[in-house]
């Protein structure tokens, strides 16, 4: 390599030529396959979006002037460029680089992202506090077409138009989100796509019109008609301009120079501006550009997996269930792959919908499904839910709506990060009245879970984390009735309870090992029903232990273990009793592998076992 | 009156005349101000649409139609038409009509509200259901320009174009939310407004050319192109036509007999359309068409307060802190006046922002201010701040910005109900990491809250009832520091505690008082920031206590009480004590006085104090 080895920052783009920036383009492809493949990672946004990155950095100035990523797994390029180039070898590694812009990792982040459709509303903000300030800057969003496709887009274009601020949103319209894009405004971009020289024809029609000669009495008031009407058409016909922003576009996002000059033009204008850029997703990596899909995010060695996973079986219920209920019907938040529903989506493709990155939309939508006498499931990464928060309560329960909600990704999700981790939706859901919230640790309790939801008349919620079960021998457990079951470990009676859902399970039963090596009996409780809780069985599990260990893998506040040890100490069951909660408590949890994370909140078996020890000393 | 006294269903209206429809107009506008004047509730937008909902009654047939009302503050109409006329004589009172659209209340309700822009999504699944069902009814949605500033109607948009269904969307453009509408989707529908016989100016247009002659080499070329040109974007220059729908408009809204041909247009269409209709509201009553805002919803009995309330107070404490602090700056969603904002926003206008009912956009524009060096304060009501969950926690928290968020409307809100009580806002926010939450009673804990939350560098929530505090002596409570203070009521020393926050410290003192009646002596222990607690002061206040009485006027779950009471046993500070929560548990509160609902929810101090003693007994 050469010239991307000695760049310690942007500035020195600006005084390259567009060949010396094409190569360093070449340089940067490189880099990131060797980056993407090793560390694993976004790919194919981060391929497509290369020379349209270098372009921004070789016009404008970081940090004074500010680029937001919208989504942010595009930024990887940017980070390169911004002194992040050699600590790209720790991406996505716990204490390393993350795989999202974050404002604590350096000033040239100047918004963090993860979740879609966020910039526009973040760049106003930062554009206003630039303008009051005095300062000169130029705030740059740049969002894909995907993230047009949820609504707080629209809240931010409809409060930017027509302010005199130094904001330019860059478009960069790749024709996918994550997965191939849908809805009226992909079709609309695909329209202002096939229009070639769009600008060049308005200009040269308007011209026309001005030459129009009004000659006789009767032409002259069809003529003026005419010509008044279709010059206010000819500027009314882009909704961006409709919406009082100037429209550049389309322009191509590998012609360095065309961008170069589009953005300064834009910098010029005293409206904001909106550029529409054409990329592709894994351009110039064969393999990504054939299937962008496959490519967008990339595991760590570049080796895919193809085991069966939580999300697989997810599916492969759903495709069972379709077939005996024909009212099933099935949505995502353009997350049909990742949460398992291709499959479902092939064979049942008039009851599947994808409704873009549009939580909010998705649960209402399924709640007027809902009313409409139809099954609606909802599959959702647990922390996209947080954005269907209101309509879960106003839309869905409080009509009482049956709707089930499938969580997937539900507690921590590893390299992704703190956007990603699903450590709320315990929280969130237990607060909903009367729906139900079941957290399956194997594929046959998840069976168990949905059978039960699929059933039940009312809102239901399954969370299940990333990847698959644990493979072990769940013989051990005796069910005692109220989606609890038990595991008594240890030659006496336990004196030890450890009460845990999900795949803590598995972390409990080994640290009840651990701690049966040390002479200590223990009982594992696994719920799987979290609410509503069979209290008085619970309590008869309990009654003859004095310690009660809580792991729980989500926040404290508002989490199961708070509601069940409130609930025992209202029933004067902890009278005597020694208590302790594990979970993550008024933090965020930041990025690396799930096991480093485990051990950042004291999930470890050892880790565990040694909280659990102490409690018995009390 | 006439018609309407007879009227039990909308079915007659089919049958009446465009004179007879308009004679029950006018005697459905005299209920109204009938009802909404003795009753209380929202007058304006009720008034605006009679026209409108009589033509929808007599062209749709519900409940085999379904006509899915946006916001459904202005379903009285709607109500009246369909069984429930003599009804609304309990408007708004527990036990009586609900104030907006409830599904459990009559069948001809397909879909509730209460917030906004859900409409649209209802009615694409609605209308999906339909079709899979082989159903042949219709599905309109009504929404306001207002509901138009929501991001959740371009998700749904984004979804119904092309689609195949029986669904009508009537733009209902009174050129207001309940503030006077902002942004540039307005300006655009003003536009729209603006165009006199679009449609046929379009027809016309298209005629025209069609009959404009080639003549000669040199001209044909130039005339095909602006003939081509200026066809594609006639068909192009419409917003909703370009997302693949059908636009009808702009109608007049007091023209029964247009609306009924539009209505029976759009039915034929095999595309979604979309109905722009004009109307203006509090139309027909003088007062409320000079001051729509004023009468968007008006008291019980007519006579409007003036006294002091905490929202008044905020907007004093704002307006003092903007003269010192030129970096502070205000943010609502369409909630300028009931937030108290109006006189911030006069005398600073270029730092107050009114980003319509866009609360998604809102807390992350206001991050994006606070990224760029301002103060950002966003004020919302508690309902709907439930929108932002997810960028409370991804945009604001997760990045450390510091931003206030003013809670209004915290708790109960008495007539309007469930969709507008604020039970869910400390439940959520507890959950978000090293966020500071208080919950002032009286104006002065308004102040030492606001003031502290300046002074902290993080997201910080201020959170505090409709209305106004209940003016008594509060000297009687002794500070400890670590926002808390107690009174103790009695001659003894306490045994018993009861824990609280808010304006239900009040009703726990009511108690107190009564108990002494009895005998009992109390500790009354008033909580002024709920997060983070002072755990250390609060256990050595209730250390000698052996009852400890939660009551809650919020969610039990993830509430302040589940929390602190966990937090203690797991301290081990409950052994030899009794526990008893008091909170809203597992279901919605419906609409009534707020009196009357606090009795429902066992928060009067009688209810308190029994319950409290019970606990005594234990």
């Amino acid at each position: 390599m050469g010239i991307l080895d000695n760049l310690n920052s942007s500035a020195p783009l600006k005084r390259m030529s567009v060949d010396e920036l094409n190569s360093l383009c070449g340089e940067i492809r490189e880099r990131l396959l060797e980056v993407a493949l090793k560390q694993g990672g976004h790919l194919s946004s981060n391929l497509g979006t290369v020379e349209l990155t270098v372009a921004l950095h070789s016009v404008f100035s970081t940090p004074e002037d500010r680029i937001i990523w919208d989504v942010g797994h595009q930024a990887y390029v940017h980070k390169m460029l911004t002194g992040r180039n050699r600590d790209m070898d720790t991406l996505r590694e716990y204490g390393g680089i993350s795989g999202f812009p974050r404002r604590r990792e350096s000033e040239h982040d100047s918004f963090g992202a993860g979740h879609a459709s966020t910039s526009l509303s973040a760049a106003i903000g930062l554009a206003t506090a630039d303008k009051a300030a005095g300062r000169k800057s130029y705030t740059v969003a740049v969002a894909g077409d995907g993230a047009f496709t949820g609504g707080m887009i629209y809240e931010a274009l409809n409060n930017m138009a027509g302010k005199d601020l130094r904001l330019i949103v860059v478009l960069n319209d790749n024709e996918m989100s994550i997965s191939p894009n849908v809805g009226a405004m992909n079709r609309y971009f695909a329209r202002l796509r096939t229009s070639p020289r769009y600008l060049g024809m308005k200009y040269r029609l308007k011209k026309a019109f001005a030459a129009i000669p009004l000659i006789g009495k009767p032409l002259t008031k069809l003529a003026r008609g005419i010509k008044n009407a279709t010059k206010r058409l000819v500027w009314r016909d882009n909704f961006f301009e409709n919406l009082g922003l100037n429209y550049y576009g389309p322009v191509d996002g590998y012609d360095i120079k065309r961008l170069q000059g589009v953005f300064k033009d834009a910098m010029l204008d005293r409206k904001c501006s909106i550029v529409h850029v054409q990329t592709r997703k894994g351009k110039g990596y064969a393999p990504a550009e054939e299937q962008p899909d496959k490519y967008h995010g990339v595991p760590k060695g570049g080796v895919f997996g193809n085991g069966k996973s939580f999300s697989s079986v997810f599916g492969d219920i759903m495709c069972r269930r379709a077939t005996e209920d024909k009212r099933l019907f099935a949505i995502t938040a353009a997350m049909g792959e990742g949460t398992g529903l291709s499959e479902f989506a092939r064979r049942f493709p008039e009851r599947f919908s994808d409704v873009g990155i549009a939580e909010e939309h998705a649960l209402t939508y399924g709640a007027g499904l809902s009313a409409g006498g139809m099954h609606p499931v909802f599959a959702v990464y647990s922390t996209f839910a947080q954005r269907s928060y209101d309509q879960l309560i106003h839309d869905a329960a409080l009509q009482g709506l049956p709707m089930i909600l499938a969580l997937d990704r539900a507690g921590i999700v590893g390299e992704d990060g703190p956007t990603h981790h699903g450590l709320f939706d315990v929280g969130f859901t237990l607060q909903i009245p009367e729906c139900e919230v079941y957290s399956p640790e194997c594929y046959e309790d998840m069976e168990i879970s949905f059978a039960r939801c699929f059933e039940f008349g009312k809102l239901a919620v399954v969370r299940y984390p990333r990847g698959g079960e644990k493979s072990y021998d769940r013989s051990i457990y005796t069910s005692v009735g109220g989606f609890l079951s038990y595991a008594d470990i240890g030659a006496d009676r336990p004196r030890l309870a450890i009460v845990t859902y999900g795949r803590l399970c598995f972390n409990a039963l080994r640290a009840a090992e651990l701690l049966f090596d040390r002479g200590v009996s223990v009982r594992v409780i696994r719920v799987l029903r979290l609410k509503p809780l069979d209290m008085g069985t619970l309590a008869s599990l309990l009654e003859d232990c004095y310690a009660l260990y809580f792991p729980e893998e989500g926040m404290r506040s508002g989490g199961f273990a708070e509601r069940t040890v409130a609930s025992l100490a209202e029933k004067g069951l902890l009278q005597g009793k020694a208590v302790r909660i594990r979970a993550v408590d008024d933090r965020f949890v930041t990025h690396g592998s799930t096991d480093r994370l485990f051990e950042d909140c004291g999930f470890l078996p050892e880790q565990m076992a040694d909280e659990a020890a102490r409690l018995l000393e009390k």
